[in-house]
């Protein structure tokens, strides 16, 4: 949406050579949301991407206009690469305790399986761009806002479903359950693998305290045990 | 110590201009620090800080001599008001649960005092140079291992003193409740309010989990509580 004159510029260009414009436009965002990934935003510029994908820079503008359409096209290629990681695949989980387990087990996953080359997405993003104001910060905001409420309306599916305590305050717990991923993040980033391996049962721990009795207590003791439940 | 150079070139000016100097230096480090905190540490440049200061390129360069230089001497500013805000006073308080309890009521505080004028330190700091090498990102990375350290001794000296369960593992510990300070974080940043309130009872709630019977249980319930079975 944000990119509708984007991509409309982009079209206009030579007859047919859309889809060869198309995948120039993409190896141009995989190489931002790399650096970013890595670095932060502000150190994607058309002078370094030109400079690692041995573009001219004027063939970088054409494709995006300005930095400020560079840093909005890469942050909606990371929001993508997110939403295919970790809220796509939480949605085929059963509704419930299952899918909430499910966006906690996919957000430690996207950081085992390196979706992103670095810590950046989203949590550094949002520190940084929180308390500023304009389209970028906006975006920015908006993700990570869209995340916390995708934990939340699991709890509360969970809750419709009484599985867990339906008088426990719903943002409460998804903040607190964020704040155990964010908690495990810092520890995988410091290298204290053992705390890292720590965040699942952590988290089991956490959704057992809330559970009511639907969901048997044994499920939350392991993973091991809590994949056998989801499988029964 | 890294900035030994920078001040002797200091040193070296005008015969009797130090505390000039060092005042202006003081001055500008202000100004990077509010920058940063609300921009992050690319945003303080050497131009940038020259209008906001209304000071001559030149006349930074000469406390500085460089973007590398600044940074560094930035990030020791940063760091020095953290620890005046939140480790140092901690260290005030009576060895134990009181000094763990202390550390984490402590850094909730220097968000709502706004100690920084935004979210940047040392959260988002650390998450945007964890990755990178070079002196930069190995001061923030020991600033964010300094303060998981400070956490983790808290712990095992609430355990020495039998406070808190010897078995657990007081590390895992230490992240867990870093954790629910971030995901706090994340509420206030997020404007709910009544999520980032919830913060200090969901801390002492997990220092009831872990604490033995050596503290009551009452002075778990309520930050009052807790209050009043410190001062008894």
């Amino acid at each position: 949406m944000i990119f509708g004159n984007v991509r409309r510029d982009e079209g206009s260009g030579k007859s047919g050579s859309f889809s060869q414009g198309e995948r120039t436009r993409q190896a141009i965002l995989t190489g931002a949301v790399k650096i970013a990934a890595r670095e932060g935003l502000a150190a994607v510029t058309i002078g370094r991407l030109a400079k690692e994908l041995r573009m001219s820079k004027s063939g970088l503008i054409v494709h995006f206009g300005s930095k400020r359409a560079l840093e909005l096209a890469t942050l909606e290629t990371a929001r993508k690469l997110f939403k295919d990681a970790v809220l796509v695949p939480a949605q085929a989980e059963r509704r419930g305790i299952a899918r909430l387990w499910s966006l906690c087990d996919l957000w430690l996953q996207h950081i085992e399986r390196q979706i992103f080359s670095g810590p950046y997405f989203f949590t550094g993003a949002f520190l940084e761009y929180v308390g500023q104001r304009g389209p970028v910060a906006e975006v920015i905001t908006n993700i990570a806002q869209d995340w916390f409420d995708a934990l939340r309306k699991a709890v509360e599916e969970a809750q419709k479903k009484r599985e867990i305590d339906p008088k426990a305050g719903p943002k409460q717990i998804a903040f607190e359950l964020n704040g155990l991923m964010l908690g495990a993040h810092s520890a995988y980033l410091l290298k204290h693998g053992d705390c890292w391996r720590a965040a699942r049962p952590a988290l089991l721990g956490q959704l057992r305290k809330l559970a009511t009795g639907e969901t048997p207590t044994r499920a939350f003791t392991s993973e091991r045990n809590w994949k056998k439940y989801l499988q029964s």
